[in-house]
């Protein structure tokens, strides 16, 4: 019988607040690793779903302050080890860790009757600020939570790293898609990382970000939710691959853009420095990508721009050692109609983007070994091989799609609790909606977010915002994705639109500087403020006029 | 004898390369710290200068490969410790450390008959710049050196920090100053920190800036020069107060601003987090200037301009709890005339910048403390109390002005050797030519750049450019510097303008709108590039129309 319980209190502590980090998270505790990894389908999830147990939040947090997820792939924040739980502790607390009421955090507590009803938002991507945007904050107070204060214009992040287009210009300040977020009296912005969840106290549990400023550290706390909209983004996939996070740069945010960019700038400058062998200067000038989607392929082309345009101007000493080379395992741009992709080969290729096949094995600091023994050398190594969900979706005590995303229903609920929604790359359609896991596009993210918040702004109307309150509301049709194209630029003014709705239909498709055009104008218009359009634009034609700046700074 | 022998040997090392280093460098020796201080008229020093014995080269460099100076005050370089040297070795090497000839350094060696002179640039500040613009390069070939690849445009960097102009848009890539730098077959940009001179050899010693890419590091070589030119900056001045270099930010640097923005931006955010007392809000959000000259001032301004403009707007929970002090030990703008004094303490003071008198004793993480008791508490603290002698300026064993910078006759040249000239923050006077040291402005560094280029195109005509070939050459006028005034803004479309030549003469001051006028477009004149000059107006525009961004990046 105590054996019973030990082993009930394990697996519902191992599928709780921290039973799914990843392997290579090095999850170190007294003498055992909580490795098992959640399934949607086992028996387990489906007794508790429907006991209404749905308990992300950790009943010893207390003692596990030093827990900290690297959330949206943002480099620099450290994984924490949590600190030894012994199986004796989980025996006792493991029949009482519901009676737990009393308040752990300070924070927003419920809101009242008479009170708006208060939406909280976990991410500031795609999904989560057009949402912002949208929401009717007559109806909804708001509080968006996200360890970075701006949307990212993904797109065109790849031009920042060369310096066709400043990094300001691809930000949006979250507090101007949502004023209410500055200057609403209850709706607030704050600067942390969400831990976990209690989807039954309808409570969110956070830290904010480090700063080394703040009263105690970590400084956690609370925000409880009438409604929760998840669309807290995935991870870079790194296939467990030895040495990525180490030295291989991500390309998902503005501080990757820029770091990659310093490193570029500074092998320039570097392999000038006398006494360099040439094939040191080889190696430092060597620019590796590694993944053929459209990000991998989007920054050769800027690279190889860059490198046509500037680097032979303003490097003279050194421009016959740069090169770029695209490493992809299968096809490049494999979602795309057959005859662009050939365009794109041929085209990267004319701009000196060596091609090549190989699957990564390791990665060390000056060099990527491939399956077949081969090794690369590089100077810098940008890794765009797709995104995973994030190690915060993974400890989520949510059901899951295929893919191990939140699960989801037509209408983006989260079904087996009331009030949460996700949406987004962390969301997915469950398997029984017989729906497929849309992919990890900002087109799709952005209309999952339109869709959701006019849903919120239609029950808000019906008085179905406070917590609980929306189960007798009409949904109305639920989501429908109708791919409208992919683009990608492939440099030197020429871009690949591909109109089909799908991998197999048919559709227009076009390459070359219309394309490009098309691409240039659709981006501009899709920028979300006037202010950054008007930087975007003003970017382009000085990178035009003058080239591009090569401070390093 | 012997005693002796070690006692001179002590001595000229420690006037050598490592002699000087200021006690806060905290060097460590087996038993015993060098920091007897470089006096410009100690005995021993003028025997040596008669004797041509200006050796700033250190000859058992091979050991002492950790040294690094920390030039030009950018964060983040590190202090390194150098080896133990034992009074024994000291003792064997004193009498062949002339002797050795071999090369220690793979680098540009000596230019040839028939081949340019070789012009060395040590910076890349007002001074160097104005220089490396106007040199003819039909005449020299020129290498640049200098930590980091671009010049700053320091009079704006204030505005940068609170995102009314951005930070590319006051930095300018010094290839595109002197183009020969990036496409002239033999003149160079080299991003390495000089650590020491040999003027007999006529060689400069470097070391690349790390990025743990290149072959070995620390990476050093060395660069014959025909003529060289130190324009390597002076450092922020600290007074040896604790605390000081750990806590504060300076303002010298694009990365200064950057983290000023930073810190600046997070601190308004996470004050906002639920739980934080009234008295952590007030703490967080005191932004503390120590120093009241034109930086001190115009950061002070910038600040409150953003805090009425932005702060009032967008962080409405917190408006309330942000204030600026700003702390001086004496007057604020003391070189400016009493009239415009008087308007900037009243205008400061009507923005809700706090003047407070006061001289700090310690710096702590989250206070100041006065040399009085008093205990300032803060959350961003801005150090700008001038600036003096780098580490790299102190170590170098050559003549002296009074205040320590490097001493130099009428027309910029250091005396006791040849084909060496100093100008900018780093130069000043020798006492015997009756004239003061300049104060340390971008107006001064400037000026001499112009004069020295002039000299140098005129000695480079008449054969004299290189290694010793000049002595024949009438020189012309020496270098007179005439003030041309002095401009400081306040905030709110106001700045100070003080057309006196010197502090006690009379001559025209203004204050107002108008000022700010002639201080806006004085400086958009002076911005050296179209792009730059072309983005400082957009900037400016784009901040009167849509506010400042606030995107942490």
């Amino acid at each position: 019988m105590a054996l019973a319980r030990i082993a009930r209190a394990n697996l519902r502590r191992s599928e709780g607040a921290f039973g799914n980090y990843a392997p290579e998270m090095n999850v170190l505790s007294e003498g055992r690793a909580y490795t098992s990894k959640f399934s949607s389908t086992s028996p387990y999830y489906h007794v508790n779903s429907k006991a209404g147990d749905n308990l992300s939040y950790n009943p010893s947090i207390k003692e596990q302050n030093l827990m900290n997820f690297s959330m949206r792939g943002i480099s620099g924040t450290p994984y924490y080890q949590h600190p030894s739980a012994s199986t004796e502790r989980v025996v006792e607390e493991s029949d009482s860790e519901l009676e737990h009421d009393e308040p752990r955090y300070a924070g927003l507590e419920a809101t009242k009757p008479g009170e708006k009803p208060r939406v909280v938002v976990l991410g500031t991507g795609w999904a989560a600020c057009r949402f912002l945007k949208g929401l009717d904050t007559r109806i909804y107070d708001v509080v968006c939570i996200s360890p970075r204060n701006h949307m990212v214009f993904t797109p065109l992040l790849a031009s920042t790293c060369v310096g066709t287009l400043e990094f300001r210009s691809v930000a949006e300040p979250v507090s101007r898609i949502q004023n209410a977020l500055s200057n609403g009296p209850s709706s607030y912005f704050f600067l942390a990382s969400c831990t976990s969840i209690d989807t039954n106290k309808h409570e969110v549990y956070c830290e904010a970000v480090n700063n080394g400023g703040l009263p105690r550290e970590p400084y956690q706390f609370k925000v409880a939710y009438d409604k929760l909209v998840i669309a807290a983004g995935s991870e870079p996939l790194t296939f467990g691959i030895k040495g990525v996070k180490e030295h291989a740069f991500f390309l998902r945010e503005v501080n990757h853009a820029q770091e990659i960019r310093k490193r570029l700038l500074l092998n320039l400058m570097l392999s000038e420095n006398p006494g360099i062998s040439e094939e040191e200067k080889k190696r430092l000038l060597h620019c590796v990508v590694i993944g053929g989607g459209p990000t991998g392929v989007e920054f050769s082309g800027e690279l190889s721009d860059f490198i046509m345009g500037d680097v032979h101007k303003r490097y003279t000493h050194v421009k016959d050692y740069i090169r770029v080379t695209l490493i992809e395992a299968n096809e490049i741009l494999s979602s795309f109609d057959v005859s662009l992709r050939k365009y794109a080969i041929r085209h990267l290729t004319k701009s000196g983007v060596h091609l090549m096949k190989g699957v990564v094995k390791e990665v060390h600091p000056k060099r990527v070994v491939l399956s077949d023994e081969t090794e690369v050398p590089y100077g810098l190594l940008v890794w765009s091989t797709g995104v995973g969900p994030s190690e915060f979706v993974k400890t989520l005590n949510l059901p899951k799609s295929p893919g191990g995303r939140i699960g989801v229903d037509e209408w983006l609920r989260v079904p087996s609790v009331e009030d949460v929604f996700a949406l987004g790359d962390c969301a997915g359609f469950l398997e029984q909606t017989e729906r497929p896991v849309l992919p990890a596009l900002a087109q799709v993210a952005e209309r999952e977010g339109k869709f959701l918040v006019e849903l919120f702004n239609k029950m808000g109307k019906q008085n179905g915002g406070k917590a609980f309150s929306a189960k007798s509301i009409p949904l109305g049709d639920p989501f429908v994705y109708t791919h409208l194209g992919s683009m990608a630029s492939v440099g030197g003014y020429k871009a690949l639109v591909d109109l089909r709705q799908s991998k197999d239909s048919k559709g227009v498709s076009l390459a070359g500087f219309v394309s490009w055009l098309v691409w240039r104008s659709a981006y501009l218009t899709r920028v979300l403020s006037w202010r950054n359009r008007f930087y975007v634009a003003v970017n382009w034609a000085t990178t035009l006029v003058f080239g591009r700046d090569n401070s390093k700074i």
